[in-house]
């Protein structure tokens, strides 16, 4: 917790790679399709992984309604305390540009549980979990398997029944957990830069933490898939694999970090750094 | 995620008590001198229960400390996203006051893992975990118990060896997980109050979230105990007991919530809202 450590602990990687360092052929190009890109006023970024191989109607809608403009003008209206922000259109009436399926079925299980890496223990929320070589934090009980509530993961905010969220209304974790979410949401992504720019707004004190004038929230400037931005401003990003011995190194760090640290001989699905980073344009 | 949910769910309370609601004796006084209040500027409290039964010697140091008004004029020194705030005296030369143990001995562990409710499903990081009677998360491997790590939770900063923390400055995670500090840190309490006036602080860019200059920082004006403010403006909090069937039952409940909600038979001890109030003065 004080900076005598860490400048130790920097210089020593510094001089020495470690079996935990990926090298350059970990790095994975995302897709610029699969990359969202939210401009919030004041020139604050927040860009987003989808997750098109897990849940691929609702995403299908998030590309329509980015490539509709639907998010221009709306704000994110919600933020409480220890759960979650939450953005979209506040009023509930913009209606549905074509092209957006309004009541897709709800895509709250993946196909399957094969992770890259596995973490050595259980949680309390499912039996087994682990990485997958694309880099995406997945939970299993034994019979379905599904994507992770981390903190910063992009869920389909909805009404009570399971089908009724559409992608329009999106929501992230800025909390300590939202696990208990799992299998009861979709996933459409993650979120991979600007994260404090939701997790640092001013909290609602109001009920479930949605802002209860207008002037609270924080107006939405434009949403887009980086696909469809110019050439000049279009952010490309790259995604680090799972499938390489240097990331499960990394992880068996993660889960017995040496003295004088007190191993716990494990880790949580979600305390595995999933790194991105920005790459230069073409 | 959306109101009319919440709007059904409130009305339904209002009217049926429920199993899991808390009666009058479930809640208990917090002693005064075990509430601490940090104000910060622009008329923003921040409340620490602190945990004195766990953690008797840094406790001690934290009533000396405030006592003796050190932490006047310090501040939150380091917000780093996803991760802790931190406070204090960020020159790191003022020196301890009289009555302050400089050095005392990691305080990691407690005496014994006996919680009123057990949780049904063990984590990543302990074999059993629960809460105690009067409130507290713990976790156990086996051999050893501790407090818990969860958001909110204020431990002890320190350098790389375990007993170099004096309880001067300290530390809260404000993502969504520290448990992988379980053992390593001394904890002396939990916020109660006032937590996102420090979640929602700007974060830092800088290594490891300690701000680059001065001016980042959030004054700190006043730590003091409760028992030694004016009894004008002293606050009381109680909390609700977890030694009774409401609680086992609200605990239950988390762990297996009912349709159309998908239940995953588990909940994280993290997840389990250990409720205060604060109460009329006398």
């Amino acid at each position: 917790m004080i900076a005598s450590f860490a400048a130790l602990l920097f210089a020593a990687q510094a001089t020495t790679p470690s079996p935990t360092d990926p090298i350059a052929a970990d790095w994975r190009p995302i897709p610029d399709d699969q990359v969202l890109v939210m401009a919030l006023t004041g020139n604050r970024q927040v860009v987003i992984r989808l997750a098109p191989g897990y849940a691929p109607q609702h995403v299908a809608n998030v590309g329509a309604l980015a490539r509709a403009h639907w998010w221009d003008g709306t704000s994110v209206y919600r933020v409480q305390e220890n759960w979650v922000a939450q953005w979209g259109d506040a009023s509930g009436k913009r209606p549905m540009p074509a092209g957006v399926v309004a009541r897709p079925a709800a895509e709250f299980d993946i196909a399957a549980f094969t992770p890259a890496v596995r973490m050595s223990r259980a949680d309390a929320y499912s039996t087994a979990s682990g990485i997958t070589a694309d880099g995406w934090p997945i939970a299993t009980n034994g019979q379905a398997a599904w994507l992770a509530h981390c903190y910063g993961t992009v869920g389909v905010a909805r009404d009570t029944l399971p089908d009724t969220g559409a992608g329009s209304e999106l929501f992230t974790p800025i909390g300590q957990s939202a696990r208990r979410l799992d299998r009861n949401y979709t996933i459409i992504g993650r979120i991979i830069a600007g994260m404090e720019y939701l997790s640092a707004l001013p909290r609602s004190n109001a009920e479930m933490g949605f802002y209860a004038n207008d002037v609270e929230r924080t107006p939405i400037v434009s949403v887009r898939l980086a696909s469809d931005m110019p050439a000049a401003t279009r952010p490309h990003f790259e995604y680090r694999a799972a499938d390489n011995p240097r990331f499960a190194a990394m992880v068996a760090a993660k889960e017995n970090p040496k003295p004088p640290t007190i191993s716990l001989g494990g880790a949580n699905v979600c305390d595995i750094p999933l790194e991105t980073r920005p790459v230069p344009a073409d």
